[in-house]
Parts: C-alpha cells; sequence; structure tokens
C-alpha cells in the first residue's frame, strides 16, 4: 500500500508520499515515491506515485527517456517534460507514457491476477505560470485541481482523509497546510500496515523568491513524534469531553 | 453503501447499524438493517448486514422460516434460531442460510457485473451464556468477537475505524462505547454519502436485570448534533493547537 497527498494552495503547492511498498505483509521495501521528474530554470516537476510499483517506474523511466514525437519525419525527436510549454501538456506526457507502461506489463500480470493499477499525483510549475497540480488514473486520463476542494489523495485514501477535509483550507499557510498533512499521515499510518515512516515531502513556494523545500522525515522524527503524541492526547481528551448520551443512565 | 459497528464489552454488547442504501448515487432509500431474529424468555437474537439487499433480506427470510434439518427421516423438521442451543449455532445456522441465498442470487447477477457479497454481524445471547458476537462474511464463514480488540465492523469501515481503535476498551461502561459507536458513525457519514442516519442501536447488558434497549437515532436528534458539533469544533481547536513544522519558518 501507499498514501501520497497532494494540496494545492493560494500560497504554493505540497507533495507528500509514504514510502512503504508491500506484497502481503511478509515483503516490504522502502521506495521513494516522490520524484522529482524534471529541473531547470523555468520548471520544476515533480510526481507522487501508488500502485503497481512496475508500472510507476516504467512510466516514469519511460518519460524520462522521452516518447516518440506525433510528426514522423522527425526521427530523432523524443518528447520529455524538459520541453513541455504548460503543466497541462505535462500531464498528458505522463498520462501518455502510464499508458506505454500498463499496456507492457498487464499481459504478463493478467495471468496471474496482480493488478496493474498505479495512479500518479503530478505537481509543479512551467515557466510563468503558477503551481499546478493534477491526478493521473490507472487509465492515463487525469484530472486538474481546481478552487473547491485544495487536495488529492492516492493511495490509502480514507483513514487520513476526515482531517483534510475539516480543516485544509486553499487560503491557509503551507506551514498550517503540512501540518495538516502530517495529522493525515498520522491517521493512515496508525490504521494501515501498508503506510508508514519515512515521509518525503515537497513545498513549492507560489512566490518564485522563496526556495523549494525537500525533506524527509524519518521513522524516529522528534516533530512527528510530538505531533502524534499530542494528537493522540487531544483525540482522547476531547471525545471523553463529550457528553454521554442522554437516554444511557 | 453501509456502516455497522458492534461492541462486546463486560458490560454487555452494542450493534449500532446505519439505514442508507443505495444503488448508485441516484437511487438511495432508508431500509432497516438491525434486525430481531429471535426473541424469548431464554435468547434474543440481533443481526446487522452490509452488501447486497437481495443477499441480506434472503438469507434472513431463509433462516426465519428455518433450514431443513439433517435428519432425513425428520421431514418436516426445521432448524430456526428459536431452537438454537448457542450463539455459535446460531452463527453456523445464519451462515447457512447466507450460503443458501448467495446461491440463489449469485448466477442471476454474475451476467450483469453486480457483487453478491454481504456481511453480517450476529450478536446476542442464548440460554444462561453471556452476550457473544460474530462477524459473518460473504461466504457464510465466521469469526467470533474475543478479548483483544471488542469490536466488529461491516460495510464502509475505514472512516470511522480510528476513534474506535483509539479509545474503545472492553472494561469502559456501555454509555461511554455507544458515545464512541456515535463518534465512529459521525466520521463514515462526514466523508462516505452511502452512509447516513437514522442510526438503529441496540444494547443489550450484561447484566440481565437491566433491560435491553433498542432505539432510533433520527435524521434530526439533539443529542447526535450535539456531538457531531462538538467534535467538529474540538478537533478543530487540537489540530490547531499543535505546533507548525519547525523546519517551516
Amino acid at each position: 500500500m501507499t498514501y501520497c497527498v497532494g494540496m494545492l494552495l493560494d500560497e504554493g503547492l505540497i507533495l507528500m508520499a509514504d514510502t512503504r511498498t508491500n506484497a502481503g505483509v511478509d515483503n516490504f521495501s522502502i521506495y521513494k515515491k516522490l520524484h522529482l521528474l524534471s529541473d531547470g530554470e523555468d520548471r520544476n516537476i515533480f510526481a507522487c506515485t501508488a500502485g503497481n510499483l512496475s508500472v510507476s517506474q516504467t512510466a516514469i523511466s519511460i518519460v524520462r527517456e522521452g516518447l516518440p514525437v506525433e510528426d514522423p519525419a522527425d526521427e530523432d525527436g523524443r518528447r520529455t517534460l524538459d520541453e513541455v510549454p504548460t503543466m497541462f501538456r505535462a500531464a498528458q506526457l505522463l498520462g501518455a507514457a502510464k499508458q506505454v507502461a500498463t499496456h507492457q506489463v498487464a499481459q504478463a500480470l493478467a495471468g496471474i491476477n496482480v493488478p496493474v493499477g498505479a495512479s500518479t499525483l503530478l505537481g509543479g510549475r512551467v515557466g510563468d505560470a503558477p503551481p499546478e497540480l493534477y491526478l493521473i488514473y490507472d487509465a492515463g486520463n487525469f484530472i486538474q485541481c481546481k478552487t473547491d476542494t485544495p487536495f488529492f489523495q492516492i493511495g490509502e485514501t480514507k483513514y487520513g482523509r476526515p482531517i483534510l477535509d475539516r480543516e485544509l483550507k486553499r487560503d491557509m499557510p503551507l506551514a498550517d497546510a503540512l501540518k495538516f498533512g502530517f495529522l493525515s499521515f498520522d491517521a493512515a499510518i496508525a490504521s494501515n500496515l501498508g503506510v508508514a515512516r519515512p515521509i518525503d515531502i515537497m513545498v513549492m513556494p507560489a512566490d518564485r523568491s522563496r526556495p523549494i523545500l525537500t525533506r524527509r522525515i524519518e521513522r524516529r522524527d522528534d516533530y512527528f513524534d510530538d505531533l502524534s503524541d499530542r494528537w493522540a492526547e487531544a483525540l482522547s481528551k476531547a471525545s471523553h469531553g463529550i457528553p454521554n448520551p442522554p437516554f444511557m443512565t
């Protein structure tokens, strides 16, 4: 399993991904699922992946090598994320790469009943445009994050969703949003063995004068440990403070 | 969708079930999913159902009419929950009824790709034994609730699980446990349109001198409304009170 969150806020873009992959409960490993796909003066493009790891890795390798150009006269041309003019085109390209990867893997896995689904969060900026966030589905089609719901999740989404539904606001500071992201991960980690630290994070301020932050929250991390303890204590205190049903006397 | 919780505590047994059934989001109804299956001087047997409604209803009708006895000489005999000597036998009987119901429905539904899965919480007491709680799976096999984890869930289980994992204790008073059950339903209702009030509840004290309580929490209910508001406020206050990440300054 896996858990990844992307948040698109007025102040910028946040991506968060755990690092646990597993096939059953007796075969698990640490794999980075937050990838830097293109980095240059005019662009910073990141992706988080969930689902079938071979499909995700193949899709990312394909998009890094470049896909064939549509013009058959241009024999050497490849389309890569280093040249796409917009994040929309980046989503199209990664979607196409995922279709190629799924096609390559699907036949082999159909016989042994292993699912090939792999979803991706694609976030970043190209040129002068503000950061954008896309959710690319298994089939390679995608949707863009808009203003009403400022986040996407992939992987084990349910445990960590309520806190985001309740508290995440598009106009909150990045630091606040990141904290709610950690609380969301805390819930997913508490209830699903398939989600675990380390957690990789990327924070891209909309203000280009501020640097992009990438950081790994390790298995032991004073801040996350403290957040987890405080949250457990606060939940317990809050829930015990609510009155019991009046008909149970 | 559906959400049901069963809790087996030192002080007794609690069953809770929402009442929403839906096929898609444009076809939903209120159906009672908490059923009294057998009621007598020496027994009180209840069940909550989730999954394919036609399978659940058929299984309950079959077990009410009675299954054929295993002795072929006894042509008129039927096995019903009114005669089983233990809750274990009740679980066996309902499991068998579910297998018959699934068999009847499965062929018809296979062609139109509708899932036939239906899981059941079976709780109650027979004779002098204390209350017992069983989870009967789609296939009719079942497990019994034991001391380490004092609850079972069926249906839309994930949103409402963290609060139970964190706070429900086998040795807490029934009134406290019921409150945590309501908080669990509040989470499921907030995040899944397929779970909704009214909520049916059944509280069976282990102490036989105390009466069994059955009650419906309606769409508007002062206690539940207040609980939901207090919980939202407490979560917000608690989460906002946690410090932001120190590296986000």
